[in-house]
């Protein structure tokens, strides 16, 4: 049987800018369960302050939850040190306990006698195990170890066996280590020992999953690693990675699965971190296709172009509109939405708009909405519901933004001044106080997001501008994009059109 | 020999949010050239309009040019197909010719008969090397082809080996190979071929960078990848990853991998993505210890924690409890421009000041000529030649921007207006004529490039904005950065560092 842990409380929270409040640990603990993992290891007790709070408020079966320690000190009896009784006292079944199987690092960085140190191995494994508690080894730094010494490294693990672990764990904690010595090292353990042995990999050398995948083909049948991949330095061997690749395998039957990029989602959301666009099966581009032979491919045949249906991961394909692609692909952007967009003429016409205005520096891809305008306006369906008369924007040296906007619906003229910390945010406030005039609903409108790039920037403070703007009304968030040799006025571009789609009732079912 | 090459601007430009300019890619191929990369594959003549500007203005020696194209197409005879034509009329002294390798895609994508396309590629190959170009062919799908059917997929490969290809590139183009089908399959191709075997791996399944390692091992020679791992879905193979393991494992010798860190930052910044911190050895975070027995093992003996060192890779190892991190690198940037920078009470000022102003947003990596300001600064030496009194730039509807600056040199002032079609063109504009009335030798100084970053887009139009400059005086070329709430003071603040700059004598020396 293959178990999975995660970590991602634990050494995760090694992770450069994470600290998780035990309000995020429940969160963090009810989204794996989903995924089917079966352990989780979710603290240190005799470190943390907040794993008590945990154990107390958690929901999960005893059997899920792993408390995670160290041996005792050379110098105490393991049955007295305060960190394996706090190991002892914990909620879960399980405890997983830390040891080095590096000499080098017994002698030099705890500079203990190595002897002795298996010894203590072995004692602390012992008492925890005799006090009813099931133990997981992790043997910290253990292919090094068994690079330099593996007649050391070997003991350590041994020690921990003799103690009654029941799983034993290789850490490449450094991350430094390579698939075949991987292999080699789980061969030789898998020989010596009965317990299960396990796998903990870090990513250093871009390698982790490889790692995990070498160890699982040489007889390991426990995988630890953190869901996002969060860790100290590059981090932990990503779940998110591991566990479709399990399935795949055949080892874990995992019928979350499907559930995995909203519960990434959520750990993510949780840990305050954004998960990368090209992130292998949860990354918001991991199916998205761009080369217009591609596009046209993955619309005749999916599985000649992916290998795992996004579907299968919580995912979705998405097909970016760019030169590279076809007008077929406008063509399904279009059906159901703007139907009559869809005859050969229009769309031509459309097709033709959407280069030249690529061309002119315009991007859709990451603003369809700004697509659906111009599609709308190409189909002679009605998208100017105001008129910006006017507007200006005076910035200063003390770095605040004055604008007036003059908006204008029906022949009936509103104005309005606001200031901001910058001229697009003074511009938004005062077009959007015009706005607020006519239609009401815009209240519930606001800006998410706002990117510049300046394009083609050889001509520098002559170039081109593009703006692209995140908006959402709350049910519904559409991006709109603007591009102009002046910053200001792409932005005052991508600032209409997204008012534009807001108040576009032909837009309902978009982006919800 | 083994040999690298970058398809950054080629494969990598079908990312999600790429489009290059062709000062971008004169930019990357200026920095993959440091690297000692092999080959620079730099876009596909017949697609891409930017590919002949390329050609004309690029320095790089025409051994490492590859341009990409595809096979002719089936009904028509290669010598006459425009796609081979712009191949054989490319700068470049090789061609990368794909073809597909795996049958269901010739037949059910390109809609062709199978062994018709055999004859295809090995004509197209043919006719491009008759004509004087070196071919590397790259195999598209060829291992799923292999998988599904391998007679087919090594015939593909065969009939490019026939028309005279140099290099045979083996594509995991779906991304969903496992490292021991590709060593299975590229062992089999090593066995029977006599060209060189390479590898393009895709990142989709987490083991790029494994299965570019495992072909290593099976006999390939030649290696696919982009720099950051930019690409399509979840990317390309990093070479940022394999080419420290290359080097480790003895594959090449890369004496300007100890400029990796700095390179990547450069491409990233052209390309308008930021590395991970996770990135291994190139992210902020790659050699960052936090938890407090690794830092102080670190401390202790830094080769029991890391198997590579930093330096070795351009990076910096940082103790996150530790501010001494990095502190000898500003100090080695500082010495034999501003001595007494090096005296250990102002490092120590200039250091907590970098640390200060990296936390409010700026970064110094790409903005040398602001660090050497701010040094300068803190060392007690003159930086303000003048002083700006007042700017006030007014953008309008008609997408004009007014602005208005005042300086003053000793007591002096001057003012002036300018018109510019946005607001950092009209500001600089009014800057530059008030500095020419002080400074003649300004007139020879010019912006040459422009970038604007939103920093923590989440508040949109409230977030921080990063803006960097770059300026020439025709002999050397510097970098500025400003970051502000608002994006015309954040130019500004550039602005008036670039023309610090430009008028310091301290600083004759630098990036000439």
């Amino acid at each position: 049987m293959y178990t999975v842990l995660d970590t991602t409380m634990r050494d995760g929270a090694q992770h450069n800018k994470i600290n998780f409040s035990v309000e995020d640990k429940l969160g963090i603990a009810e989204a794996l369960e989903k995924l089917d993992v079966d352990f989780i290891e979710y603290g240190a007790p005799a470190f943390d302050i907040e794993s008590a709070d945990f154990e107390a408020r958690c929901k999960q079966p005893s059997e899920k939850l792993v408390a995670f320690g160290m041996t005792a000190r050379v110098s105490t009896p393991p049955e007295k040190d305060p960190g394996i009784l706090k190991l002892i006292a914990a909620k879960g079944d399980y405890v997983a306990l830390v040891g080095k199987a590096d000499r080098r690092h017994v002698e030099k960085v705890l500079r203990t006698n190595a002897d002795e140190y298996l010894q203590n191995i072995r004692d602390s494994v012992a008492t925890i195990t005799k006090n009813g508690k099931r133990v997981i080894f992790d043997a910290e730094h253990f292919f090094d170890g068994y690079a330099f010494d593996p007649t050391y490294a070997m003991a350590a693990v041994g020690a921990a066996a003799k103690g009654g672990a029941e799983i034993l764990t290789l850490c490449d904690t450094n991350g430094g280590s390579l698939p075949q010595s991987v292999r080699d090292a789980v061969s030789a353990c898998k020989k010596a020992f009965d317990a299960t042995i396990g796998i903990h990999a870090h990513n250093d050398s871009g390698l982790a999953t490889a790692n995990t995948l070498a160890a699982l083909e040489s007889g390991a049948e426990h995988v630890q690693g953190t869901l996002l991949g969060l860790g100290e330095r590059t981090g932990n061997a990503a779940l998110s990675t591991i566990l479709p690749l399990m399935k795949r395998l055949g080892l874990k039957d995992l019928p979350g699965l499907n559930l995995l990029t909203p519960i990434c989602r959520t750990v993510a959301e949780i840990s305050n971190i954004a998960i990368p666009d090209s992130a292998p099966y949860i990354g918001s581009a991991a199916f998205t296709h761009k080369a217009g032979l591609h596009a046209d491919g993955v619309l005749k045949e999916s599985d000649t172009f992916e290998f795992i249906s996004p579907e299968s991961v919580g995912n979705v394909r998405r097909l970016v509109l760019s030169k590279q692609a076809g007008r077929h692909l406008v063509k399904s952007k279009l059906e159901g939405v703007i139907s009559e967009a869809t005859e050969p003429e229009t769309l031509s016409a459309i097709y033709s708009a959407l280069k030249e205005r690529e061309a002119a520096g315009y991007t859709y891809e990451a603003a369809e909405a700004s697509f659906y305008i111009l599609a709308a306006r190409l189909s002679g369906r009605k998208v100017d519901f105001f008129k910006t008369v006017d507007y200006t924007v005076i910035d200063s040296s003390d770095a605040l933004s004055h604008a007036k906007a003059e908006i204008s619906v029906g022949g009936v003229t509103a104005s309005a001044r606001a200031e901001g910390n910058g001229p697009v945010h003074a511009l938004d406030l005062a077009m959007r106080e015009c706005m607020l005039k006519f239609f009401p609903a815009i209240d519930s409108v606001s800006l998410v997001d706002y990117k510049v790039r300046v394009i083609d920037p050889k001509s520098a403070t002559g170039a081109k501008v593009r703006v692209s703007i995140t908006t959402t009304d709350g049910k519904r968030t559409w991006k709109t994009i603007g591009v102009s040799g002046n910053v200001v006025h792409a932005s005052f571009i991508a600032l209409e059109d997204s008012y534009r789609f807001a108040l576009n009732d032909d837009f309902n079912g978009l982006f919800a």
